[in-house]
């Protein structure tokens, strides 16, 4: 039984041994975890005890968005081997499911997701995974990068249900750290230009530094006017709505060019009012984001290439010792930080 | 100048001479106008005086679902003659258009419309119309269809914008004349089975009489049950939305499959709460349908085939002399009459 | 062991005991075989003894197209109870491979596949299959029908990757088997017509019975004219190539309309001469078929609804008993019958 | 009557004055012309005096890829003023025709391009020109780069059909002037990292020079085997064949993973042997290019973004005085130069 953290209850977090693990299968690789990074959800758990349907009940293991090095290789496996530098999809499917046969594993209800309750995250020293959603990191890519894969894979998931034409300009609504992974994730994925739009301008100077990014602080320029001048009145060829806010979502006709595209990856809790009829005189595209499925192999191809640089988005790096403090900066610091990591002791 | 059936203002209809026409150019054809079917807006017109934006502040023709057969042909048009049977498209765009360019000329700001104001529609003897946007009927396609092919390719524009694949299952919310033709477009299209579902049973026994389309009375059974029934819990793989209510548009998610795609063709008057975590849950995929473009060959050649007979849905035919009439007749009988056609003096 | 049809090796069969299965794991079902289709690849095996690189070294039982019934159902099965009638996807894939998990599970390397060497067949009296490839049969669909879904799986993947829109005018050149099929298939599946070439007259009688289906001899006109006239010198939407021969596929590019769509279903032995510039000229995009995935829900879906009857493509039914008579047949009969079916005996 | 480039016949040019001008419409706007670059059809014509159909009978004006400045501009003309800089596409469609109205103007059979018999081109220091057709440049593009819009276009047609998902990995066929215009719009338009492959050594330093693009000098490493190695042996995303060589063409299949796509840009000009079988095994779908539709818009949207700078591709600039010099050095330098651009004298 490893030292893990450990939700014990809504508020109350602790580092202590539980039994998390599950055994090995002829398919599955054991991994010593490095970086763990902290998700707004991993947060949502500490401060509010769930997320929508998902209650936690029982102590939980926090964490999903994990690197690390494979330390033992099932008898099945064959594209990893001890040593290898890793990163893991947190989402265990059933591979012969409805949806997965289609490709969509993200949506198969079966599927079981690291820390999202009743099931254990990844905060904890080692974990045994399916090799199949285990993806080897190129020398060039950290083990901080590593464990930065999965929310960007998010974005990757957007930008790709967004299906971006060469030389698009998109808009994203809302500069939260999805936002700024679909930013960079339409950016390196086809669009001449990126706008990002938010009230809160220490963000908006993190993701502006980036070349190709331009930003709206809507403060004190509504989106509507800023990309109606940038596009001579045309729109924007994609929206990706991250904010999740009520009036950017029934605004968003007013963004996006005839025939355009909108991408709600933002989720605001409960339904909200949609410009129906506006969105049909433009006669637009509506993609929604759950996730990523077949998304792990893009982000680090694109990351490995240097075509995007998540870098600049670790905001601190704290040992996994200091981990209850780490969530409590993650609590705090929401207008200021992107992403908080924590390392895991070497093995 | 001949006489037309004028929108004096809003209630006010008279049949009296005015001069509606255009002239001639060499890319026109004159046709004389045999069969108009009256559309719910240009009821609308006659008993609100507007639809949104679009206000009646003159005098206007109203009409824009017509047949007729070619009189006059301008000196550029080379795919139609004298006597052609033809149907038109009723919305002439800028053809250089930013949007016309793309192939998506109904969504182009500068189309042109028949009554929808200041634009006069054909409830006319003769009109003078781009021979682009005027298509030949087969013989097997009479006048009666040829009128049903406008609002039958607002049914093809949605079924197109679905990208049905062969076999799909799909639910249409909403039996009104729209829902109809989606219903019957969606079955040519390549559904393997349609199932409409509305409140009111005389409309889907219309409906329901054509093979492949059940129906589901929500008084009696909520959609989503029937269809989680139908679909052994899977859901539909489409669900054209196409009665604007808000209680339809708020449970969509519990309508389709994972995966699955929603087409928005009801247009409620204002904004409506969305389900958009519903929505995203199953990562749907959201179509809007504006009018239609590059839909009148398609639907004409479904028509003259034989796989979509539209005229069960013709629930009576008035002569022009009696048009005033048939506007009563279209305020009144909402719920049995599905489409009323006028048919013009022969020439 | 049981009774099974064995290619011992080219030109000879025998109906013999053989240790042909595999056991049972919590995720397979057991089938009592009931109706086993003859494809020409079976018979091109018997004929030849290999296909491409797949060469016959060792006995192996035949048959790839089956239903039958569920007599024993692995622990983890859910979807399936003993006594349901049923067919089953004869290509068994990792579901875990890169491929599989985008969806496309019939371009896994690692397909397992029927009757393909080493991989023994179906013509055996029960067999053990993964659940998850294995699809229920609605009462109103036939055993006799349910051996078909396998071949006319194939012309559902074509009429999926052909895309198809509502309407859309089609050519199939070639009327084998799955030429047949894919016209089926393709004008279920939204055509709103579909033309069939080839140079038999017989082949062309039977399919040409079918409503919406049109055929052209080639030997009196050629295909290229054919279409010209039907679609007033624009061309077909999608041309879905069966024959395999390479007058056909160099001829293409004259088929197609501007912006078509060329499916490529036959399988020329070698390299074939293409006009590439021609393909160009009209910018087609070209799709290729390998066998299916996730195509059997659909083709199910559209024999139970009866917008596809198969039941007329086949020319003849035999008992087990007769089975090699029945190859001998099928060698012989190639331009008059479609598909032989063999009836496994009562378990 | 303006001093022009005229092709009198084959293999002779002059500088000479000749009446190759149309009157202006109110649609139209006239060009100073600045820059043209020559292009290898312009070569062609010059050594050739034809390509396939196209025959030059009679003297003609070379020249189709242009930029310049506004000097005149048509009554109905709203975007455009005169003192704008501008680049023009040389293609003219029938706005109105069947495929113009499907948005692929590009394949309309009516189209008038420049410098294709027995239309005159743009080496000429006015040309009068639809104005739907003309796009302003913003300042941060030169008139050098405008001059360079028309042969990217070509790869962002490339780009676009290929349909890349963010992070692909492409492979490109051939390093000419096509081929590097295609690499670079596939890397700016989502690849992760874009190959390219040819047996001139100089091309290939030319475009390896740029970050994301790796080279493989097909004389010494097989184009598969290098794609082999760099994606495990899953093969490329895309394959861009910008060759046109016929080996290149029937080694396809061994180049694109499963399910991949293969683009044919480059035009053999007979018709050349395809492993249709190859194509198959891998259901790879294969794209053909034909100029460009609705693609002028995005190139410069790229270019004014700094993601694409084709400067370093322009490789001299002659005076038009020059310009029959210009032409016999882009006859001769065809391994080592890519683009040589001739500028007109200032009006």
């Amino acid at each position: 039984m490893d030292t893990s953290l450990v939700l014990e209850e809504r508020g109350r977090l602790s580092l202590r041994p539980i039994d998390a693990g599950r055994p090995m299968t002829p398919n599955d690789v054991r991994i010593a975890v490095h970086t763990v990074g902290i998700c707004g959800s991993d947060v949502h758990y500490y401060t509010h005890g769930k997320i929508g349907p998902f209650v936690v009940e029982q102590p939980m293991v926090l964490g999903h968005e994990a690197s690390g090095t494979v330390i033992e290789v099932g008898q099945a496996v064959t594209h990893l081997k001890v040593g290898d530098r890793v990163c893991m999809e947190p989402g265990i499917p059933d591979p012969t499911s409805r949806a997965a046969k289609l490709g969509i594993y993200n949506v198969d209800p079966a599927v079981q997701f690291w820390a999202t309750p009743p099931v254990h995250g990844c905060l904890t020293p080692q974990v045994v995974h399916p090799a199949a959603y285990t993806y080897a990191l190129p020398d060039s890519v950290s083990f901080a990068q590593g464990a930065m894969v999965e929310p960007f894979a998010i974005g990757m998931q957007a930008a790709s249900r967004a299906r971006i034409q060469p030389g698009d300009i998109a808009l994203v609504t809302g500069a939260g750290p999805i936002g700024m992974m679909t930013a960079l994730a339409a950016l390196a994925g086809g669009c001449a230009k990126v706008y990002v739009s938010d009230l809160a301008q220490p963000k908006l100077d993190i993701i502006g530094a980036y070349p190709g990014i331009e930003t709206i602080n809507i403060r004190t320029t509504p989106a509507a006017e800023a990309i109606a001048q940038a596009t001579n009145g045309w729109g924007a060829d994609v929206v990706f709505e991250c904010s999740g806010a009520a009036p950017a979502i029934l605004g968003l006709p007013q963004l996006a060019r005839p025939g355009g595209t909108v991408v709600l990856v933002g989720m605001p809790v409960d339904p909200v009012p949609v410009d129906i009829v506006g969105l049909q005189a433009r006669e637009l595209r509506v993609e929604t984001v759950f996730r990523y499925a077949n998304m792990y192999d893009r982000a680090i191809a694109l990351i490995a290439a240097g075509k995007v640089d998540l870098t600049p988005l670790i905001s601190a790096t704290l040992p996994f010792a200091d981990s209850i403090a780490a969530f409590d900066r993650a609590v705090e610091a929401r207008d200021t930080d992107v992403k908080i990591q924590i390392e895991m002791p070497a093995p």
